[in-house]
């Protein structure tokens, strides 16, 4: 099997992160791997913000805890209600996607973007976890105040977040893979 | 550069491919990328259709050329006329993803099982392009009694598909990547 497909099937999404920051050479080798995602017509319609600081991720993680007290479905609430809650699990290392909401499909280049910086990232033994809830809490009215901080474009939607860290535990078996998923028309 | 890295920065779009079909077992990693994708909450929610019978080929390319040029853009009228048309690019192989509307990111796991798909090529040196009109033709009323002939699951849309063969074209340069698309927050 090759290295690819290694790293394809292999690539798992973590749930705990050291606190070590990764390394600026691997945050680049990621981020180019996002660029050179493939988009519909070409547009590259996306904005990567690349979160760090600390105080910001603590912002964005009150903003997201907020949310999930309000949201109404008691397992979402009851998990935001942990004292050490952590909608990106502790990772020191957030981007979010956002894209031109006008390109043809911003859903699909922002997802592939993001999956493209995953597999980038598990090629150098990085973990990653997709974190869907951020582009839900921040695509709301209240949060919206806090769209330049974070450096979104004016006019741009978040789409998707991925958090990215040294994993701080082996990685998980997979998910067994659903049968019958597959037809074949020969 | 790890091999993974160099997969993602080199693969191309193809536009043209040879007739000869891609080997099975060439097939089958492909497939099993595709399942390997990661899907929101693990819904696994996709089912691919993998076409590869001339016949049933045509018939696709048909009814795209037909909404093409009934479209009333006339650029793709135009595309459509030509006699040799293609909206695979005359690929030996299609492979449509399908997937379950009702869960929660249909389109975000659709497009990574199809870049995954990409990929896995691509590390195999075979070329693909996605087919983004596949979805917009086949979605429409007057292509619905076609859905089972091409195994779309009940109550399934059709998020995207993808054309998968040997090059019969040297890779293409990557188009030049914007500038800005980053923000750091550090």
């Amino acid at each position: 099997m090759n290295e690819t497909m290694k790293t394809i099937l292999n690539r798992r999404s973590f749930r705990a992160y050291k606190p070590e920051q990764i390394k600026d050479q691997e945050l680049q080798t990621i981020l180019e791997a996002g660029k050179f995602a493939p988009s519909g017509m070409n547009t590259q319609p996306w904005h990567f913000s690349v979160i760090q600081n600390k105080d910001v991720l603590n912002k964005i993680n009150g903003i997201v805890k907020e949310g999930l007290l309000k949201s109404g479905n008691p397992q979402m609430a009851g998990r935001a209600k942990d004292e050490n809650f952590s909608i990106f699990y502790h990772a020191p290392t957030l981007i979010i996607v956002s894209a031109d909401p006008k390109v043809p499909t911003p859903q699909f280049d922002s997802a592939i973007a993001l999956s493209y910086m995953f597999l980038a990232a598990a090629s150098l033994d990085i973990g990653s976890c997709w974190i869907q809830a951020i582009s839900v809490a921040f695509n709301s009215e209240s949060a919206k105040p806090m769209l330049k901080e974070l450096a979104i474009p004016e006019g741009y939607t978040i789409y998707s977040a991925g958090a990215f860290g040294y994993p701080a535990v082996e990685a998980p078996a997979p998910a067994p893979r659903k049968e019958g998923t597959v037809s074949f028309i020969k």
